[in-house]
């Protein structure tokens, strides 16, 4: 299998924008129709029903974007019904010739992590993902199983490093003598990106930077030039195309952008719930997806992979 | 619902003592005819062996222990299949009396902290356990909700404060203003801990601290009086009685000490391979938490528990 960063790479040049849809449906927030009132709280019908709306979105952003994020945690909210949606939808989303990163932040130590890594990244399994979130606080020896796994598979982890949620600094930011702890996890991931890159020039262990810290983004794009940034908190956390500009390369590569519920859930807000209702859900989903493409190609170093592909 | 602590305080006072039995299945160590080699790699075959084994494993130790410990990571990697065993696990471990901590190092934020907190600490959930353990790099915003649903379902969280393994230092170490980073975590655990404490003084936040590290259970134990242990790394990992001994209070609570493979895969070491052999494999984990029961007692305060209740 090749190498994850370059199918990354390969993917947001043939899309022409670094756009991460994320996946996170909410049993409250399916369009009328999808799942009855009444059934709100049946795991099975709901995990149905995150599978048919999950998949009716691959379907909008298929053609326009390189890669999705589930977030695993709605899913397990069902239990095992849910689970089971979960692997049908990154099934879908990888036949439709997306990538999809799984949003699940696991970690444990020594054969646990494997157990993890092939759980999720495994190129025979269920929930076998492109690539998948890892937490940081077990040391550099829990990610080792994670990036042996990828190497094996062709597959890829993103690490928590500066995590977009307003506390997330209480831990993150803890200053000692080389900077703030952000920085030393950032100094692990840079060197373990930089010793299994792909001929992009990035390496297959990526980290997490939220958008609604520009500066650290800026920071941490020049001292971590072999580490993709999956950017959460675009949107209704914040943080904007000017705000996640630091975070690519000069070619406009190293960066993707994820939005959720801005995306998926458009048609519970202006100005596309006017425009298409909830019955037109799905075209408010592109729209809004076309819209957050034109932002971040007018206000970020993205634009320039427009110009190179023809849309 | 009662409070998780005064739960966990009085099922390890009935039991005698703190031993904790973890749950880790894994295929190549299942006894003989329990999972057939040809079998090994089928996710249907791999979960239904590890149900069977669980539950002859809970079979063994109900009647010695307050609580089972499952890694979720084992059962992930088998799939959905092998998440339906989990929740048959957790089902019948608690049928049998037993508390039930899942060992699944969830974290996020906001709502989706909120989801896994559901998922895994759900009073009507398929996972619906007594505990969680949780990973704090997020922040201490993203604790909160665990700790929300923990105080309406009376279950509990554990969160990472100094992991057992050979790395955990890397970050856990990481020397600031405030000492260590893992202090820190601590100073907030503890804070939330005092803030929902039980009648037993313990609140229904612990924390997990290594085996590996006997001086820092010491300063931990001293600097968190309202927050009850889980420790790992006893047996396997290296850690003794005599390295536990600081992690309990006086009175011989405040701590469990969590011993998976020792206990579990027992016949394949000595004395218990020469004594009970394949066939005897259940005997071997009951001799063997029983063992483990006499060394704690031995040589810390929790052999205070034993004289305290008949056996």
């Amino acid at each position: 299998m090749e190498h994850f960063a370059d199918r990354l790479s390969a993917a947001v040049r043939r899309c022409g924008n670094p756009v991460l849809a994320g996946l996170d449906p909410r049993a409250a927030s399916l369009p009328g129709g999808m799942l009855p009132a009444a059934q709100q709280h049946d795991p099975r019908a709901v995990a149905a029903a995150f599978q048919t709306f999950c998949c009716e979105v691959i379907d909008a952003v298929s053609s326009l974007v390189a890669a999705v994020k589930p977030q695993a945690a709605f899913f397990e909210q069902y239990g095992p019904h849910g689970m089971t949606a979960l692997a049908e939808v990154i099934r879908y989303a990888r036949q439709c010739g997306l990538l999809v990163i799984l949003d699940g932040k696991r970690n444990d130590i020594g054969s646990t992590a494997a157990a993890y890594a092939e759980a999720y990244l495994g190129a025979q399994t269920a929930w076998g993902a492109d690539a998948l979130t890892v937490s940081p606080y077990l040391g550099d020896d829990s990610l080792e199983p994670f990036l042996a796994q990828a190497q094996a598979t062709g597959s890829g982890i993103f690490v928590l490093v500066k995590t977009s949620n307003p506390g997330g600094g209480v831990f993150q930011d803890y200053l000692g003598s080389h900077g703030p702890l952000y920085r030393r996890v950032a100094e692990h991931v840079e060197r373990m990106a930089a010793g299994a890159a792909g001929r992009c020039g990035y390496g297959s262990v990526g980290a997490v930077v939220g958008a609604t810290y520009p500066e650290q983004l800026a920071e941490l794009r020049a001292a971590m030039p072999h580490t993709w940034f999956l950017i959460p908190g675009f949107g209704a956390q914040g943080g904007s195309a000017r705000d996640v500009a630091a975070g690519f390369d000069a070619q406009g590569l190293g960066a993707i952008v994820n939005n959720s519920r801005g995306l998926i859930f458009a048609y519970e807000r202006e100005p596309f719930r006017s425009r298409f209702g909830p019955a037109g859900w799905q075209a408010a989903v592109e729209a809004a997806t076309r819209e957050m493409i034109d932002q971040l190609a007018a206000d970020t170093p993205a634009g320039k992979l427009r110009t190179a592909s023809p849309q």
